[in-house]
């Protein structure tokens, strides 16, 4: 890249950064969970995401947003476990940046939430230099994707705070070698924390849903202490 | 996207789009035919090329480049086909530009092939605007990633010259649903000519084969009419 794009590339993420702290800020103040979905193109995101509203809504007040190049496919879809969806429609841009969620959620009362999804645009690479002001970045792959995506898409997973490995329920029909693909998501990224799941067959989803439970808890935990030691 | 990005960026991309003209010059004066291989991650690029490679060099001359952000594997994967292979790496970038290929084939000489493979970083969006002075540009979808992604991900399908379905050894396993996916190809791209192949199970690489040898012929017939024309 010429030595000009990448000096304003720099200032528009500079700007980016800062909206997206101004956003968690935000977020934290309303006591609501941010999770940031990313995967590659059909790695399972929006199957995941409707199944886990749905088990989430009847005790968690959850809303999503989904951005595609096109299409409203994704944001119907996710509408039918019964959750506030929105759209976001990117045109030709390959990830989401902190200036479309908050836009699309402009109308939202955070304070009404607990959990606010966002599902990326499939793309394994470039949503990882855009911060949305979320708590929780997950990265999903898929098993029919291969052993060593981890190792050759490096940027995501360097910025994911936990890797999920979604349709478990096809990893013998693909010969997928669950050691190897572990040992590279080890070591691309020692230490991250992995689930695996199928959305499909429900493989999984209790790990999965028990997580994100625990992480919202901590969240409203140490707000609590913080607002606590404040008093 | 700022205007001033924007700007940039159509700086770079006017002087990709030339070098990628001068490149699609000497490609053709050397008599070689170029095929751009583009999809998301995982969808079976490396496997289908492989095949690819071995299938046609009996008979035919073939060397191959391949982008990735990191690790060598698939240059090693490609390099079983007993074909020259170079790996382009590209850092953190999202696609392959002109100017890597131009420097990754600059030791071979190119009147010594007929056919050169460029297998690009796996994404569905970031490579359909960056041409490599390719002849052919091939999209892979696979049926593991569901029946919508040429709707949802329209600028690459746009630009490619045609579009194959992969993994149908899958296709049940998966739910597939073969019609409703042909219809959204048909409908992002009308008339845009596609194959269905399992590069694993070998299913429709005879059609596959043909469909790039009676490209080439066609190539190759033309500058000869051009010479003869010119003589």
């Amino acid at each position: 890249m010429s030595p000009r794009i990448v000096q304003v590339r720099e200032r528009i993420l500079k700007h980016n950064d800062e909206l997206a702290r101004g956003m968690r800020r935000d977020f934290a103040a309303a006591g609501v969970f941010v999770v940031n979905l990313v995967s590659g193109p059909g790695a399972g995101k929006t199957e995941l995401l409707t199944r886990t509203l749905s088990a989430l809504l009847p005790d968690y007040r959850c809303a999503a947003v989904v951005g595609d190049l096109a299409t409203e496919n994704d944001a119907r879809r996710l509408a039918t476990s019964g959750a506030p969806v929105k759209q976001i429609l990117t045109g030709t841009m390959c990830h989401l940046e902190a200036d479309m969620v908050r836009q699309a959620i402009a109308g939202w009362d955070l304070a009404e939430l607990d959990f606010l999804f966002i599902e990326n645009v499939g793309n394994l690479v470039c949503p990882s230099s855009w911060d949305l002001g979320e708590d929780l970045r997950v990265l999903l792959f898929a098993v029919t994707e291969g052993e060593d995506k981890p190792l050759k898409y490096p940027t995501l997973i360097h910025t994911a705070d936990i890797v999920v490995v979604n349709k478990m329920d096809l990893a013998a029909a693909v010969g997928f070698d669950l050691e190897a693909a572990m040992n590279n998501i080890q070591a691309a990224r020692p230490g991250v924390e992995t689930l695996r799941v199928s959305a499909r067959s429900g493989m999984g989803l209790e790990q999965w849903l028990a997580y994100l439970k625990h992480r919202f808890a901590e969240k409203r935990d140490s707000a609590a202490q913080l607002s606590t030691a404040g008093a």
